[in-house]
């Protein structure tokens, strides 16, 4: 029977570089309106200009530039008023030396029009004539065709997550349907003899599935689709065939288990009678967090199982610093900007690390003058309420004794802080 | 005919001070499988203790605490193994002196035991005897009932947003389903003779709908539920009758109009038709953005209507710096931390300011060994791509006539980055 004896401690480096042999999931064909947070699965090229046009970007008159040089307050120069562009159609006629048209933002330039005067500097007079008080350049107030994007162009790679204003832009080119990797199927199963569902009433030594609840908002928050599979008893035949009927539709299984040796034994056993079952890491050198799992399931590819610590806090950190980065390649997320979720902080007391582990330290953030303060939240890690009172995480790297107070550290948010 | 002359630019702070006005959607009751994200309608007290029990910590034996004072490995102390608790039940039996019981993490410490002796400090004697090398303090390796939340405590109030951690808490409570905020409804109008829905194809001078996609991106991240009302041509009574459907059912109206004068005369007396309407705004002190209408439309209580500029970046600045707080405000979210969205980063060059206006500058960020850099993305705000390109906003306050390179800047976030 597998013991903790038979593995060694591994870093979060080394737990890291094991996620190459798990595959993103699949694609699927998206709605552009209900792309945004997706993650692109091809790349995108422009299949045209934008704009496909020469665009007017101010309210004025399309003029030829050169018309309009040496044109000032003191001496303005005189065109001729031939009409207007309509919006939304191509001019019906051109401009000439000597002539302009009127043209609305976003109206199409008339052909001989390569610039456009703001109406602030010009003024019409009673027959006809346009005063202009400003000279413009070849292209001013105007966009050319594929100034935004050019036809042919690579915007996306694949493994771009879309924001709002790729959005936009895709929206621009007419690409209403894209292919993003499917949303990552995330079974989460609570084992425990003590666990009661959060609609039943604990009974003495019982407690409610707080922990299922907690991944699956943070899995749902990073992008994947949290499938509640209950709560199994601590029985090996329950657990190893909840395991594998989870197989089937997960691409992620996350067993919420509890925190004593043999609800870990039982995992294990559980885990590895399963076919083609691969323990990978079984204790890693985090704290809180030490005694996770990470198993590879089946073949071709193999699908990842994460055995999460019991305590809530150990829990909650370990789906932080382990399971995101897992959630994301398994999503397909290429590149993750590392500014999105840090935040520069002054630590405000003195911190001992953790020998042999590289230690988070839950911290409440707290702005006084100038300064951001980062203020330890310490408790055991079986409690939920430091979490809550926090809002990210400072971590203490391998090998450092501490950290002292007045250092300039780097937290990390949680979710929605 | 109600024209810019009549109307001064307003600052931001003059703006986000009219939000006061309106009130937020109602609230309606969710499953906690549901309610990451979503903002409490109601504060919240703590309906019991948790953990309801004193519960072990550690694997080990729980043990009358005075029984191992002075235990050392030179000097153990011995106590009698009376057998187990088992997990998920109230003990059978309590902890006399001198007596101990097996216990697993998350099990209930029988009566009279009041410590746990973590199993690495002990050994189990063929004759049933403990062997204790460590002293434990009363408490230790346990919690008591109410430490991590005691009954009756306040826990959060109104208008908090809920993160996972919080959703743990309340599943660790019982409270399955919570009073939340409606999300607001965000009808969202597109306006203009030029412009195209996304699957058409763009004649000359036409465009597509770009804007519209970009903006219901940016209310469904930051909490809203767009409702698309399609494109409307530039004229009185479509978009009177638009605006007047629209109110029946959203809680706020976004016009994605054109920034031709002519659209946004046409927009304000559409506006000034409908009963009981109110132009609070019309033009900003931003740049970009300046084209910008705020209205409140009807009431008890009004609803906010807001009139983007029809430059894309112009318009997604203004829905980060006024339409965001807007949303927030009728989603009841009371607070907003400040840290969330912002990065500290060093200017990569010089920034000339706009006079008169507080001015949004897109960037970049880029780190280079150990520093941060803002790059400026320049480029006319009638292109997509600068917006594309940055990771989020840097702004030169009002009055400051610019930025200089090396200077340690604020990066408010765009959404995703």
């Amino acid at each position: 029977m597998p013991t903790l004896e038979f593995f060694r401690l591994q870093t979060r480096q080394e737990v890291l570089a094991l996620y190459d042999r798990f595959a993103p999931v699949g694609a699927e064909d998206v709605d552009l309106a209900d792309a945004c947070g997706r993650v692109l699965a091809a790349p995108i090229r422009a299949p045209e200009d934008v704009p496909g046009f020469l665009r007017a970007t101010m309210d004025g008159y399309a003029v030829k530039a050169q018309d309009t040089f040496g044109a000032s307050v003191g001496a303005p120069q005189y065109l001729e008023i031939k009409g207007e562009v309509p919006m939304g159609v191509a001019p019906t006629r051109g401009v000439g030396p000597g002539e302009s048209l009127r043209v609305a933002t976003g109206a199409m330039l008339p052909p001989g029009a390569d610039a456009v005067v703001m109406i602030e500097y010009t003024a019409e007079h009673p027959d006809g004539t346009l005063e202009v008080r400003r000279a413009v350049a070849p292209g001013e107030n105007a966009l050319t065709p594929g100034e935004d994007v050019a036809r042919g162009e690579m915007l996306f790679p694949a493994g771009r997550r879309l924001r709002p204003q790729e959005i936009g832009l895709l929206a621009a080119l007419g690409l209403g349907r894209i292919a993003a990797y499917k949303k990552p199927r995330v079974a989460i199963i609570s084992s425990g003899d003590e666990i009661v569902p959060l609609d039943g009433t604990p009974g003495p030594g019982q407690v409610r599935d707080s922990n299922a609840y907690l991944a699956a908002a943070q899995v749902a928050e990073w992008g994947g689709l949290p499938l509640m599979h209950g709560i199994i008893p601590d029985d090996f035949d329950a657990l190893r065939n909840t395991l594998a009927e989870a197989l089937i539709t997960a691409d992620l299984i996350l067993i919420s288990g509890g925190s004593s040796v043999g609800v870990r034994d039982l995992t294990l056993t559980a885990i590895q009678d399963l076919p083609d079952s691969e323990v990978l890491v079984h204790g890693v050198a985090l704290r809180p967090g030490k005694p996770t799992i990470l198993a590879a399931l089946g073949q071709t590819p193999p699908k990842p199982l994460m055995g999460l610590p019991g305590h809530p806090a150990s829990a909650a950190v370990v789906m932080e610093v382990l399971g995101r980065p897992l959630l994301l390649r398994l999503a397909g997320a290429s590149h993750q900007s590392p500014w999105g979720r840090r935040v520069s902080a002054v630590l405000s007391r003195n911190l001992a690390g953790a020998t042999g582990r590289e230690d988070y330290v839950r911290v409440r953030l707290r702005r006084e003058d100038a300064t951001l303060w980062a203020d330890p939240v310490l408790g055991p890690s079986g409690l939920l309420s430091p979490l809550v009172k926090s809002d990210g995480l400072v971590m203490i790297p391998l090998g450092v004794e501490g950290l002292c107070k007045g250092a300039e550290v780097a937290v990390q948010l949680f979710g929605g802080s």
